[in-house]
């Protein structure tokens, strides 16, 4: 199984592509797309979604996993975020990719052993779980493959509930 | 000068066409694209999207008009909004139509004379300045309704202080 982990934001969108072969996970592909500070918005949002479409047809994945944003520093910083998550959610859609969705609290406790995990520690879990020689960059690529990592515990969880 | 006004929403996106035609202007067209209130989120988008990108191909608009977003209730409905808006901007770029942001003091204050107008009066207001039967409905077109106006004024204003 592959799972497109996906991070948005306006200026950086992380993506980190991990596959289940046989009893471990690897990562494929990861990286982020970045946006142009001085680009107006909706030329960036442009750059987002055509990005994210064409990483969907060269990355087939089975499934993506995003995380679930519940807290924001403020209205203007959600509208952005969101803005930026609906284009996400948008070529996902139109690639007919199902989408799951996870707090950042069952990423996080997905890939450390405790929820409340500071960003470098996530960085460094995310390498070791996926046997990376050095930690995913930029923390946006290592956020979106922690929710593709959180995905596949799930199904796997789900899997073994199913076996029962 | 053809303005596609446009009031994203996630449940209900308003979009009206207004035409300058010699002195007056006229509604061409005026509507809204409402999702199911059951669908999962993304497939809502990618219905507004695609509603848009139809309707952008028919109506081919000079340029677009959308309100600036400064508040919102909360940091969820922010990001709903954020989402809805996020895939409108998106057709408007796709399309290469120019977008022009208003705030709501603005758009209020081109079709009332004064800025803190009530919902119902921006309605009546819009009816009489585009010679309509009737109040257009539902609210969400006369907003988009609204906005268009409210960009048709700004360019006069401009166009006038040109000629100066």
């Amino acid at each position: 199984m592959r799972v497109l982990g996906i991070d948005p934001g306006s200026v950086t969108t992380g993506y980190g592509l991990v596959e289940l072969r046989g009893d471990t996970l690897h990562a494929v592909t990861f990286g982020a797309i970045t946006t142009q500070a001085g680009l107006p918005f909706a030329q960036r949002l442009l750059r987002i979604h055509q990005e994210l479409r064409t990483l969907l047809t060269r990355a087939r994945p089975d499934c993506a996993a995003v995380e679930a944003v519940f807290f924001a520093r403020n209205v203007q910083s959600a509208l952005r975020l969101g803005q930026a998550r609906g284009v996400a959610l948008l070529a996902l859609a139109e690639e007919k990719v199902e989408i799951h969705e996870y707090s950042a609290l069952e990423v996080k406790q997905a890939v450390t052993s405790y929820g409340h995990a500071a960003k470098g520690q996530v960085q460094e879990m995310v390498r070791l779980l996926l046997g990376l020689a050095e930690a995913p960059s930029p923390v946006d690529a290592a956020d979106a493959l922690a929710v593709a990592i959180c995905h596949h515990h799930a199904a796997r969880l789900k899997a073994r509930l199913r076996e029962r």
